[in-house]
């Protein structure tokens, strides 16, 4: 075992970073015991040094200039918790230059640079761990780097946001409507005040864009991955899904199919009985398929100071090994393809359409026959409550490619007998 | 990337060992970028040569002597997969003392000589990797070593027995008797012929001593482990079990506890709503709880060719890095303590009772008061069909000891008014 400590500098203190910190110092001799040494906070950059905090830091701890620690010589792994892709990338870059290894929670970042950080890291032979960037404490990028390497993977399915996973969930289970699950959401502080990034899909394609990168060894143009939120689900889609034995997710998906590569972020009908269905609240959860394991799922939860501190001390331990080792770079990052994403357009999927239409001979069989036209078959439909002299009508059609149901919808939406497709959302077995 | 390739030797061409070699052929190419190099096997031992096998291997590889490959230098990987503790453990020690590297699938063998081959390795600066012996495909030694370090293990609990998770499947959903689910699992490939090993718990037992060690950091003698089997399980505990909103499943559970640390197995009434209960058929899954990370839960196919196939080449790979960084024994064992295990009459749980008794006034009366006077309180009690005479009794109480249970049972049979105790099972929260 190394004399002494490896010296460790942290950038931000906010929710990961108090959480990193209160796990190094709570579980200081376990963690010294496994990583072969002890791990020495050395510095930590704040934005405002005399601000009140949830965590006891000694004040001479605190700097307000985080170059501060990354040009510290001393300072042998740099662990970035502030988020935001600038000045993190900088920060992060510079120390990479300056030989130091470094571990991030930062998804977007990675998401957006993800490939300039880990070419400057080969080059250097240093380690960029990242297991908090992606759904929290469970163990994903690791399992997927080591544990699954021999697999080619076919497929990453995941509920990668807990917050709407959180709103989905409260909308079925109290048949609360989207804006209230969201606002008590926000109440609970699983919700930002602006949402966006979670309901819009955001978060969880930049988190598919990190899962994918690895899982397929491809570089991952982020802006290109298709993605839809979930503030057009209604209340009435999910009570209508439960009839038809499925619940309402909002999936991350990556497959690899001999017909291309696809990456897409949207709500999605699940069968009630696949493993994801029964992941609830604000828990995430993820299926990879490879060709000799099958299927496998990780389940956890997916934000939060112990579970993310949790993944961030994992990779700090995990440095550490390699520095004693002088095994740094010992996993480069192998995703130098640039496989070709399949246009959205082209996607095949099951649907899931609800649409008002007039209650009267024929409507159906006209709308039926469109479809049909089209290359889109029924799998099966409900008729529900009247609405006046409209009927609410849900149907579910057999696989189809995205193009021809968004020509289905013009051409159903050009006649005069549906005044209104509610909602058309993506059905998986 | 290292020129050539790394040279390993494969004891065994069984199920496993075909899986693995299926692996290494088919996704060579990857392998190789994952791992940094080639991965050629140079070696194969088997039983008989000259045998009809599933997969597709030039005769020349083969040879009935293991030794052979021990004991041959060109060999850096030693891997065995034939099963049983002699002579895999003389060949793996053997192995390690000349400075090769090791992988098993073995967990007979490490469950019970675990400790002296990782003394040995450590001292020899060698990997042991063992990913395929507890829940084969199912990432968990790794997260376990590595993503999940930062934490201390509260509670592992765990279906590893995919062959009586099937049998009590089959039970509960097509109400077969548990002779009958047996001799299907048989049919099918999922128990032996002699299915002592699974069906009585030795096998979870096991595996529950391997991921102990890791998760509390202490050696585990295994003979010490309370294993119970599913046979007394019978049909109407099942359906008794739905009735109140529980599934039974065989457990396998480990907890460190201020009272003391537990390892046992058996099965146990587990509620609906658990991630683990919705486990089914031949799958396995483990929920780790950890102070930093919260519940994780880990699921997927717990044995096969592929899927164990999947973590022995895993393991391969994640040794030949070490090996190409000069980091092999980059992360020794750390089970040096000896936790106290506390005696099974100690340990605390909730209880399901089912019992005949006389359907005369007063009984019940008796019988809880029995269970009072001994600290065993009663939570709920349904009474069911009646036989004659006899009325079928069914009390889940609130958490007791074990030995204040075997008390209580013992004097209720002392009376006459019980003429069955028919079963006792653990049922948790």
């Amino acid at each position: 075992m190394k004399e002494g400590a490896i010296n460790i500098g942290l950038i931000g203190l906010g929710t990961v970073g108090s959480g990193t910190f209160e796990l190094l110092q709570r579980n200081s001799d376990l963690i010294r015991r496994r990583a072969g040494c002890g791990i020495n906070i050395r510095r930590i950059a704040v934005r405002q040094k005399d601000k009140p905090r949830s965590v006891d830091v000694a004040p001479d701890l605190l700097t307000e200039d985080a170059w501060e620690i990354v040009n510290d010589p001393a300072v042998e792994i740099v662990v970035e918790v502030m988020g935001g892709v600038e000045p993190a990338r900088a920060l992060l870059l510079s120390a990479i230059e300056q030989g130091k290894s470094v571990v991030t929670a930062n998804k977007e970042l990675l998401a957006k640079h993800g490939a300039q950080l880990m070419d400057a890291a080969r080059e250097k032979r240093v380690d960029v761990n990242f297991e908090g960037s992606v759904a929290g404490g469970i163990p994903l990028i690791t399992p997927l780097k080591q544990s699954l390497a021999a697999n080619r993977i076919e497929r990453v399915t995941g509920i990668l946001n807990g917050t709407t996973n959180y709103i989905l969930t409260r909308m079925a289970r109290e048949g609360l409507d989207f804006d209230e699950a969201l606002r008590e959401a926000q109440q609970k502080g699983f919700a930002e005040s602006d949402p966006s990034s979670d309901v819009d899909g955001h978060d969880a394609a930049y988190k598919l864009a990190i899962v994918s990168a690895i899982a397929f060894g491809s570089r991952i143009p982020v802006e290109e991955i298709f993605r839809e939120g979930i503030s057009r689900i209604r209340i009435q889609d999910i009570r209508y899904a439960a009839e038809l034995g499925y619940v309402i997710k909002l999936l991350a998906i990556a497959q690899s199919e001999s017909e291309g590569f696809e990456l897409r972020v949207h709500p999605t009908l699940l069968p009630v009985e696949h493993p994801l269905a029964s992941v609830s609240d604000e828990f995430n959860a993820i299926m990879v398929e490879g060709d000799g394991v099958g299927r496998v799922m990780f389940y956890g939860k997916g934000a939060g100071a112990g579970p993310t501190g949790s993944a961030v001390v994992a990779d700090i331990i995990d440095t550490a090994r390699n520095i004693l080792h002088g095994a740094t770079g010992r996993i480069p990052c192998t995703c130098d393809q640039s496989l070709p994403l399949r246009r959205y357009e082209d996607v095949k999927s099951m649907f899931y359409f609800r649409m008002l239409v007039a209650d009267r001979p024929g409507v159906l069989a006209r709308i039926a026959g469109i479809l049909g036209e089209e290359g889109v078959s029924i799998a099966s439909m409900i008729q529900k409550g009247e609405q006046g002299r409209l009927a609410e009508v849900v149907w579910i059609t057999h696989r189809a490619r995205q193009k021809a149901v968004d020509r289905s919808i013009q051409r159903i939406q050009e006649t005069d007998i549906v005044p209104q497709i509610t909602n058309v959302i993506h059905v998986t077995e």
